[in-house]
Order: structure tokens, then sequence, then C-alpha cells
């Protein structure tokens, strides 16, 4: 889904340097070589317009036209571009300044002309088993809809198809419709990541009853901060959204509160799962140190049963090894085979002896 | 009960790929061969009437008849139904997206000509031991009620002999108090997982005082994760019931409120009992713990007791064992035997010192 | 206090099979052979009159005397006697199945012309230390309160005695001073079960300092639950008392919400010694594993020091039990007193050792 | 400070028998034989009186003059002096009860003519180093403030002589700012016990590092005890201050407010450093069972070096031992050197061996 | 950035003895030989004047001047200048007291005529790995700031920077925006801590996969204790903040709201920051504490790979060094050599099991 990703890195936030005027705009992310990509779509319920542009000025002119526009941007080195896109379309100096300082809480501003929507977007690279993250950020107007990422590659692509196809209501509804399905979209991706974690979780659970070993406890902590990650973009998340439903803002039509109530209802059954998933994961941790007790237990089992057997026996031998002039039994004519019997004997005391205590 | 169920996966929810319009009907589902079971009883405080039928057109008629009818329908594989009765019962796709898309969290929405509730229905599994999961969505109007389950079998049973046999109020009330009985019989159903579950931490007790094993704790683990599913559905039933209490919806008379109020009280009760054995729970894993360190305590003392018992004995006869030309010992007529001595009063005095130790 | 007595099962719940109709009414509780006792009070600033009666009837007079009188029944078995009294004073259907599914969690109703309470009454079973429970409802009247035990015997002994002797001023306050005495008592008697519980905390803690055993981590789980139990009954009582000081009924004149404010208060104090207990429960458990680290390692000292000790010498016996034809040293006039010599200042050395080490 | 202390026994109230009307007298504490002791001190900006009394009644006439008065009793077991008291400040029986009954939670009450406060006070007693707990009842009326204490000896002498010497502005206020003070003073001393707690913690911080036993764990069960004591002291404490600084009642100056905030966020500093306290202290629970693994770890390392090294010498010495007629090893001239050459490079390879491992 | 440093110890706060009157003077910190330095910049959007002065008189006039004044002081060991300050700024004696006596808890304060905040400035010290504190406490008025800080450099150079050159709004904006900015600037100090205590982390979680040892659990703690002294500096930050924002004070802007807005969004990511960081240090407790288990688990099988290899082996010869007249293998040709057969392939055998069993 996407070509270059970053890793999560909870204690990474790219700040700007303490003391910096506020507004200062730095992109504070990864430089990327790759261009900027600028694509717009604009469409009612008749018209339907897709283009990819060089110039981010080519967007301008749709401000003011009465047809929903989405523009969106990949790739947010070029702050030139962004702040010239922010002149246009009036946005207010911080917003810039969150769109370019990315790794923000999700969050939602009203600014009354347009509402502002950080989300993180999340996506899980098979490769190394981890979820990378990705911020996008939203711009929500009467007429158009902008969003910011970081990368080329989203989970936008069928909105974009049932556009093109006017498949469902999405040309009927305006840019209030298309900003909750792009949200909705990010929130359907969650329930991907649970998926593969679900997976890892079910995996680990069978390494824990087969063959434990120092990996699996590592492999568990990788999965709880992964959950510390979704947990921390959800729950923010869950507020911008309940928040939105409950806006008194003429962006938000009525019509589409209910759709918000759609995906309220999934960002908490994610916030469920992942306490359930941590949960599980806590209890793994005790499976997994009890195997390290049990492990031992049988280590110790085998040489305590080897040492009580023949340790005994050893005595009896040296015994017999000793050099006193007046040993009676050594000059028996069977003290030998006697002596054999009688280590044989505790030999088979004790095996009897650890098949009842259930050792054996 | 039911003849096929659906294990419990807390991380498993069938859900749309991500992207799709919002109210695309897609059962995510097992699909059944069975066929799918549709049927109606229709009854006001004189008169009765039930009957299975193949056509969902049948039903349509009482969406205008003055008498209760409460339409069931038990598989949900077959889309084509499901949107008929929603385009003739008026019902929003929301609604019949999540139907179809079982695994939804209980919730209650409001659609002024009809109310939605969705509710988990558990049963018990006695031959794996597992508790199994299906999602009841119940639409409740003016004057009838659907309900529609992923299969065959369900809690209802009772209700339905009810009404056929006039017992209780439930002739002589409306499809509010019909409603109410469905709740009520899935909570009180709730009750007997909780037995079931009560069972099982009490043999586990016994087995953590008795014998032990590795498969304990995986079994404890198991049991927590049954109370996660047990939680996960309750927490947001009290809410549902909170909401329906407290409702200003005309379709919930007054005197239903006492009732609810009591399902109220139940939900609570089985939270409160939730979290004692979550409790309970966590302390068997404590005395799980230490019995295996108690076990590895008892290993490690038969291996010191035989240890060091003989070591010291063993010593003794290498000494007598070595052939050093002048060693005055070995010429005694009694060294063999003051040897021996030594070597008992050794082992005696060893076992003397256990004793005191308490490690005999 | 008690003859015969419930032990605590959290889990145990006696329901109803899931779907009776609401408000039928079995009495779910152990049947007892014992008769069911009827006894009334009634008093006021003069009079008073105490009686034993056979016949539910015979109170049947009291509801409507300007005087106030104390209905009490102890045993629920016979349903017949509960249905005719919930007819004559006119109680819900829902009131009297809440009286007969004991086990239900303490909670308050308002019905206008009485309130009904249910408490959890708890008593120390000192033979076999475990809490008990019993189920106290309460109908509050204008001018009567009915009280439902499960069993005879019960903490209201001395109230009874107050009337008897005019004590206080329970005689010249009215129903709802009573109602509140009642509760007064069962929740002083809660402190009594905090006292048997510290007792056995400090008990165990003693146990635990001198000489942990497997029961002992028992006894602290044991604990831990019986504490759950009081606080299942203690957070939902504190509601209940809550809402009776702030409820609007006339039926709680506001003298009474002095007293209300006290038990209250006490209450509070409950939940926070148990909070405590916990804390300090927890505290034990960790006492105990690491007891038994220690125990461990005191083992393995004495098995280290041993083995290292002896082995090393025993291997110089053995040196000097080679049958090497041209060894020099068995030869020696001194050898063997050399190798004692030897083999004595190992040892020492490895006494000096572990002392250095602090392991003896 | 004090010459006789209580023992913090969480689970200690010296509660009424189950039953005894509310309101009854009888002081539960311990019984001293020392003389109850009451002093007065009377004062407004120019005049001062300072006396200690035999007689309560001498107190009774400040309840009508303009001055500011304070009387203090110290000791409880004369219930008499405490009635008369209460009838002559016209205080109510629950108020009484609740300042003979020690052990109450701090509370705060609104008499309208008066406010009854209770509180906690706190000292440290070094000899056992254990925290000791006293009630301190607080009457605050228009022109008097009655304090209640067990025993004597408090936290108030720096008070009484600002009042004597007219330092700050004590004098200039009224009996609002004597109260304030008072609870000022109660809290300040808060802050000595976390400070003699704090240090106890670092000095266990370091007897885990250096050299832990099982008393270091006791000791930080201990310590948790007491935090426990200081938290059930000090959140009731945060409600009545914050509480008191809202309240309407016209004994509180509004100028007093202020101060009232100030001891609040006082309140406020203690309850989050007890929270800090109790993770360092569950912190130190971790490092103390660590420092037993690391213990036994260590333990264990010496054994098997020696018996790693040692047992297959001796096996060596052993071969060697056997009588076998023929072995031509025994014949040979350097058959000796070289097996004992055999056995020093077989000691130098496992010590090689070790030290890669890093056990020695 | 700064000369001497205090360190973080959560138990320490310089209180006042018990008792002191509420608004004397005196500052708890460590005294300084240094001198205190007192500097003001003067500004508006046109002039700039930056002075360090001797006198505090010398900052008088700034009282009614139009231009904003910020006063800064490094260094609180002179109470007199606090007071003189005080005296003509008109401040609370209460916050004169919160000044000096630092170790505050973060708070405002609103006295109509000017807000009283109190800020902890963290800095970490790289020589000793620690977080150091200091407390910053502003005032601001409607036309000046003052800030008092404990000892000389701040995070504040830049914004000092930034009124020099008039980078940014910062001339244009009033005293509200500068009070904002250092805000801001304590905050976005928090991120820089938050990086250092990540990297930290990070290479504790190597060290903990590498080779962990009794060092790396102390650090974890150490870690975690930090993690407590940033919560406590930031938890009440957020309140300070959010109270800020919603204040009617006329002293803020709306402007300013929502730059507020934008650091309260901070204090909110850093919270949620520290509390991941909190659940990945217990999860490194697990860790290391089963890293223990898995070396002991290594230690033990190393031993008893030895002795259950050896043991047996050296039975076997110690049978044919026993001194028996007639055994019959002594005198077999071969006998030696079927001995030595006999025990390499008792050798290979348990060689073959332990590979099976995995412990090679």
């Amino acid at each position: 889904m996407k070509k270059t990703a970053k890793k999560f890195r909870p204690h990474k936030r790219q700040s700007k340097p303490a003391g910096l005027p506020p507004g200062t705009l730095i992109y504070v992310g990864e430089r990327k070589v790759e261009a900027i990509r600028i694509t717009y779509i604009d469409y009612d319920e008749q018209n339907f317009d897709e283009k990819q542009v060089i110039n981010i000025e080519d967007c301008f002119a749709f401000k003011t036209t009465p047809t929903v526009t989405w523009i969106n941007i990949d790739g947010l080195h070029n702050v030139e571009i962004i702040e010239k896109l922010g002149r246009q379309f009036e946005l207010h100096p911080l917003v810039l300044e969150d769109i370019l300082h990315t790794g923000q809480r999700p969050k939602l501003e009203d600014f009354e002309k347009h509402l502002f929507v950080v989300l993180t977007m999340l996506s899980y690279n098979d490769d190394i088993q981890t979820v990378e993250t990705e911020q996008v950020s939203i711009i929500l107007g009467s007429n158009f809809v902008i969003s910011f990422q970081e990368r080329l590659g989203d989970v936008f692509d069928q909105i974009r198809d049932r556009i093109r196809n006017a498949k469902g209501r999405i040309r009927k509804m305006g840019p209030d419709y298309l900003g909750y399905s792009l949200i909705d979209a990010v929130v359907d991706n969650y329930f991907a990541i649970l998926e593969k974690l679900g997976e890892r979780i079910e995996s680990l659970e069978e390494e824990l009853v087969m063959e434990p070993t120092e990996q699996t406890l590592q492999q568990i902590n990788h999965l709880k901060k992964e959950m510390i990650l979704l947990r921390k973009s959800v729950w923010p998340l869950r507020e911008v959204i309940s928040t939105l439903q409950r806006t008194e803002s003429a962006l938000i039509k009525e019509s589409t509160g209910l759709y918000l109530r759609d995906v309220y209802d999934h960002t908490i059954q994610i916030i469920d799962t992942i306490e359930s998933f941590r949960d599980i994961a806590s209890g793994m941790v005790d499976v997994y140190l009890s195997s390290l007790s049990n492990k031992m237990n049988s280590v110790m089992k085998v040489l305590t049963i080897i040492a009580t057997i023949f340790i005994p026996l050893t005595f009896i031998a040296g015994i017999y090894g000793m050099n006193f002039k007046y040993m009676p039994e050594l000059e028996w004519r069977w003290g030998y085979g006697a002596a054999l019997l009688v280590m044989v004997s505790v030999a088979v005391t004790m095996l009897i002896y650890f098949r009842k205590k259930k050792w054996l």
C-alpha cells in the first residue's frame, strides 16, 4: 500500500526547537526525494473531473465553484506549496504548523469557515511485522475538502472509486459526507490492523503452548507496544468524532450525523477490542513466566533423579573400594553379587519413589 | 440449544473491506446451507396466530394491523429478504447494514418510527467448554417486533410459550413489553453462563489445590477470555437498557419502565459478578505460580537431602580407598567397623539437621 | 447468631429459568423444614405490643392503624404468605419477586406509597471462618415497616430491645426512623465483620513472617474473596443510602436525613477499609512468593556448601586411589598425612569463602 | 510530641455494639488514667487571656462574649464533660457521638449555628518507626472554636505562640481564621510525616542495592501500610477543605477562602506525593524479588562451577582406580603424570568455558 | 544550560515548620553565594530596551508605562527584593510565599489585577543522567510580566531573541502573548526531556536483550521515577492551561486563546507519551525478571548435563574399583576395554537424550 513508511516510535515527536515562534513552518518528517503529488477530484451529481497537477495554483479556482472538490496532497516537504495553499484558502498559521509538524494527536478544530481534522492513518508492514503510522490532515470547507498526507499510498482508493463510478450516495452528498468517508476509511483500516494483531496473538498463543523461547516474550512486548500506538490513535479519534457529531457547525449537515454515529460505534468497538487484547497479552506474560518455571522444574527433576539414584550407589561402591585389611565381605564368595544386588534394589526403590511422586 | 455456533474470537470482526460505501448490504458471517426460517406470532389479548412462512412478503400485512406481531428471522445469508423487509418496514440502510454485519457492539438507536436494538446472545457449548456468541437484532415498532438471529435456536422458547398459553401478562401488553421480554431472556441467559463459569472456577480451584498442571493455567486464561467476552457484551448492554429506561420515545410505555429497571439491576449484578470472577482468577494465577515454586522447592529438597547425606560419606570411603603405603587405620583390627560407625553417625547427624529444618 | 447459614458463593445467583414471566413467585433459596416465623411489634410513644402470630392475616389490621408497626417474617419458603401480604399491602409483583429471589443486589425502589429496600446482612461463621450472607428486604410504608429475612436470627435484637424499653428516641419517631435503625444495624454489623477479617489479616501476617505454608496463600485468597463479598454488598448499599438521603419521598422525614448521613459516612469508611485490606492482602501475596524464593535460596545454599566442600576433597581422595604403578607420593612416609592436610586446608578455604559470601 | 499514642490499625474502628441507639455517648478509645485537661484562649486584637480550668462550666461564659475563644479539651474519657459542653453550646447528639467515637473519617458537617470538622492528626513515633493517629474534632462557631483531642500533645503550639505574641494576622482575624490555622497545622504536619517516609524510602532503596534481606520486604510493606493510612486521612480531608472553600455558611468569611485554597493545594500535593511513593514502593518490590533471583543465580553458579570442574576429574581418577588386571596405562612410566595432565587440561578448559559465559 | 541544579527528590518539599503564620517569607531552597540577577526587557512594536539592573527599584517605573515589560529575576535567596517588588506591584502575601517556597505544584491563581502562574521547568543533566527541576513563577499583569527563577539559565533564550530581533508576532502582541510564550517554551522543553527518556528506554531495551545486569533494573526504576516527576509536573500544568483558556480574566485576550489551545494539545500529548512509557517500562521489568529465570535455566542445564553424564560413569568406575576377591570381570582380558565401552555408550545415550530435549 505504501512505498516507504515510518516505524512506530512512541517517544519520537519531531518537535520544533523549544522557543521557536509558533506558526513557524518547518516540516519535521523525513525529507523525501520523490516529488510532491497534488491531485484533485471535482464532482457533483452529474459531473466528474479528476486530475494530477504540477502547480498548486491550478487548484485555487475551486475555492469558489459550487461543486465538491477534494484536493489531496501527498508529501509535505515543500513548505512553499503548503503556504500558498494556506493563503488562498485562508488557513490559520497554527493549522499549517500542525499539518507540517506531523506526529500530532488526532484532533478537531473549528474555524467557522472550515473544520480542521488531524487523523493518524495506520498501516501494517508485513515485512517487519510492524504497524506504521502517517498523519492525515483534513480541511473541510463549505465546498471543498483538502487532505494532506506524508507519503504516497493511502486507504482512500475505494472512495475515489466510488466517486468515479458514482457508487453509493457519495456523488449526491456534500463535502461533509466526503469528509466522513475519509474518516470512515481510516477507522475501517484500524479493524484490518486489529485482525493482524489478532492473528499474531493467536500464533503467539500457540507458540507459548508448544515451545516458548526468549523471543516469545519480546514479541508479546512488541505487540503490546503496537496496541499502545493504536490506543493512542483511537482514543483521541473517538473524541474527534464525538465532537463532530455534536458540533453546531453549519459545515456538517444533519443527515451526516447518523453516519458519524456509526463511525463512533466503530471506534468504541476498536477500543473495546484493544482493551481485550491487553488483558490477553498480560495473561500471555503469566503463561510465559510460568513456562520458564516449568522448564526449570523439569531440568531439576532430571538432575535430581540421576543424582539421587547414583550417589548412594557410588557410595556403596566406595565402601568396598576401601583398603582396610579386615573387611570380611570382601572375602565372601558371593560378596560381589550381593553388593550388586543391594545396588539394584536401592535403584529400584528410588525409581518407585519417583514414580509415586509423579516425577517419571 | 443451538445446532451450529461460532467460537468466541475477540479479534474477529467480519468487517467490510475498508472504504466500501456505508449501507452496502453484505452478510459477513459464515454462509450456512440451511434455509432461512421466517416465523411470525401475531397476538392480542384474545387472538393468537403463529406460522412459519416461506416468503417474507407474507409478513408485510402486519405492518398496519392493530395486533402485536413478532416476526423472527433465523439466518441472515439471504440479503434479499432483509432488503425487502427493510423497504416494507422503512428501515434505514445503516440499520440493515448493522443487522448483516454481525459482531456489532450492543447498541440502541432511536429512529422515531422504530427503535433498533442490537444484543449479543451467548450460549455455552459444553462439548468444547466454550462460550459461543450470536448477534440478535431487534426492531421495535409501534405494533410489531422484528428479530434477526444468525442461526436456529435461541433463548426465547419460554416467551413463545407464554404467548401461546397466555401465561403472565404478555398477551395483555404491547410490543414494548415483548421487546423487554426478549432483552430479559438474553440477560437471564447470561446468569446461566455465569453459573457455568462459576462451576469451572470451582473445579479449577480444586485442581489448583490438588494437582496443578500446565493445562490449569491455560484453562484459567481461557476462562479469563470468556469473562472478557461477557464483559464486552454486558457493559454496552447496560447502557442500552439504561437509555431505554430514560428514553422519551413514545414506543416505550411508562409501565414497561419498571420492568426495564429490573433488567438493568440484573446487568449491574452480572457486571459485579464478572469483576469478582476476574479478581478470583488473578488470585488463582498467583496460586498456580506459587505452586510451581513449591514443587521446585520440594524437588530441590530431595536432591539436597540425598546429596548432603551421601557426598560426605562417599568422601570418607574415598579416603580409605587411597593407596598410600603408610595408612595406620587400614591395619587396625576394627578400622573397617570404626569407619562404618563414623559414616552412620554423619548420616544420622544430617538427618537430625534436616528434621530440625522441617525438610523431612 | 444464626442457626443455619449460606456460604458465600459469588457465582451463585438462584436465578429463575431464563424466560419465565417476570413476577412469577418462586422462592429460589434452600427450602427449610422449620416453620416460618411471623412476628409484629406495634408501638407509639405510649403503647407497645409485640406478638408472634401463626396466620399472616393477623397482621393485616395494622395497615391502617396510626401506630408504627414492624412486621418481621423469618423464612421465605411459603410463597402463599408472601402473596397474601403483597395483596393486602399493595406491593408490586416485581417487589414480591425480588423478595423471593434472594441474592439480589442491594437496591432502593420508590413506589410512592412505600419504599422497597433490599440489603445484604452478613454474619461471620466462626466454625468455618467464613462470611455468610442473607438477604433482608424491607418495605417502608407511611405507618408500617415490613422486613423479610431468609432465616431465623438477625442483628436487630438491640432495636427490639430499644423499642420494648423505650430506650433512645425510637418510640418517639416514625417508621422512617425504624427503617433507618434497621439499615444502621446491618451496616454496624459490617464493622464487626471487618474486625474479624482484620484479625485474620494480622494472624496471617504473623504466619507469613514465622512459617508460611501453602495453606497461607490459600487463606489469603479466601480472605480476598470475602472482601469481594463485602464490597459487593457495601458499594450498592452506599448508593441506596445516598439515594434515601436525597429522596423527595414524603416517607422520609427531614429529621431522619441527618441520621442517614451518619450511616452514609459509615459505609464510606467501610469501603475505605476494604480497599486498604485489599492493598494489604496483595502485599501479603508478595511476601509469600518471596518467602518461597528465600526458602529455595536457603535449600540451595546448604546443597552448594556441602557439595562445594566435599566434591574437591573426594577428587583428591580419588587421585590417591588410582592404581598407577609409579606414584611417588604413595610411597612417602608422610604422604597420607600430607593428603589429609591438603584436604583440611581446601575445606577451610571453602568455609572462609562462604563466610565471606555471608552464606554461613 | 505526644506522651502516649495509638498504633495504626487500619481495621480497628472502635465501633459501638451493632444496634445501639444512635446518639449514645460512650467513649470508645483507650481509657487513660491521666486527668482531662481543659484550656481556653480568649483574645481579640487588644486583649489576650489563657487559662487551664478544672470545670468545664468555667468556659460557658464565652459563648456570648464578642471576643474569639478557643476551648481545647485533651482527653475524651469523661463523657459527662462532653455532654455538658454539648448542652451549653447546643451541639447535636450525633456530633457528640462522633467526637467520642474516635477513628471517624475526616468530615465536615454544617449545622448553621456552627460547623463541625473532624480531622486525623498524625504523628511519627521514631521509637517504633510508626505513624500514630489521633482524632481532632473542631466546632467552629460565630465567636468560638472548640477542639477535642484524644491525648495531650498536638501540633498547635506554634498557633498558641502566634496568638500569645500577636505574631502574623491571627489576632486581627475571626474564629474562621483560627479554624483554618488548626487545619493548616494538621496538614503541614503531614509534610513532616511524608519527609520521614521519604527518608525511610531512601534508606530502604540503599539497603535494596547493598544487601536486601527478608526484613527489607517487610519494611516496604510496613511503609505501604502507612501510606494507606496517610491516604485514608488526606483524601477525605481534601473534600472537607474543598467543601469549606465553597461553603455558603456565614461562618467562613470571604478573606479566609484564599487561605483555604492554599491548604487545599497542599492536600493535593500530599496526595500526589503519596501516589508517587506508592509507585516507587511497588518498583522496590520488583527490585527485591529480582535480587532474590540474582542471589539464587549466584549460588547456583558457584555450585555449577565446582561440580562441573570436579565431577569429570573425579571420574578420571575413578577410572584409574579400577582393579582390572589388564590396564596398560597403569604400567606406564609416565601414566600418573599423564593422568594429572589430562585432569589439569579438563579443568582449564572448563574454566575458560565459564569465563566465556561470564560466570567468573 | 544551568550551572547548578537540584536533583529530583519526590519526597522533599522544603516546607515551612508546621504552624508558621501563612505569608511568612522564608526562601526554602538552597542558598546560593552567587548574586541575584535582575533583568528587564521593555518593548512595543517600535521600541526595545533590555538591561540588567542592580536595584530592583529600577524596574518600578514600568508598572505604569504603556509598553510591555518583562522583568526576570534569577535567584530567590534575597527575600528583601521579593518583598519590595511585592509591595510595588501589589502582590498578595500568599503569592510571595508561594514564589519563595519552591517545589509548589503548578497552579494558576486569578487576582483580578494580575494572574499568578507557577510552573515546573525541567532540565536534563546529561552528566548524572537525571532530570532536574526548577520552579518558575510568573506574574502576568496588564502591561508587565514578572518571572522568578531559582537559578541562572533557562529555556527562554529563544523568546528573548525573538523580542530583540522582532521575529514572529511577539513584538506586536501584549503581555498575555509573552506569558503564553513562556509557558510554551517550558512545555516544549518537556518534549526534549521525553526524547532523552525515550533514548534511554531504547538503549535499556537493547541492554535487556543483549546482557541484562542488576543495574538494568535499577535504571528502569530510575527512569520510572523521572516519569513520575514529569507526570507530577505536567498533569497540574494541563489544568492550569485549561483554566487559562476558559478564564474570563480581561488579562487574556481572545486571540491568545487559540495559542493556549495549542499548548494544551501539547500537554495532552506529553501525558499520552508518559503513559505509553510507563506501560513500556513495566513490560521491561517483565523481560528483566524473565531473563533472570532464563539465565538460571541455562546455569542449571549445564550443571544437569555434566552431572547426569558423569555421575553414572563414576559409579561404573566405582564398581570396578571395589576390592572383592571374586570379581570375574576384573580378570577378563578385555574387561577394561569393555568397561570403557559401556561408559562411552552411557555418555552417548545421555547426550542424545539431551539433544532430544533441546538442551544442547
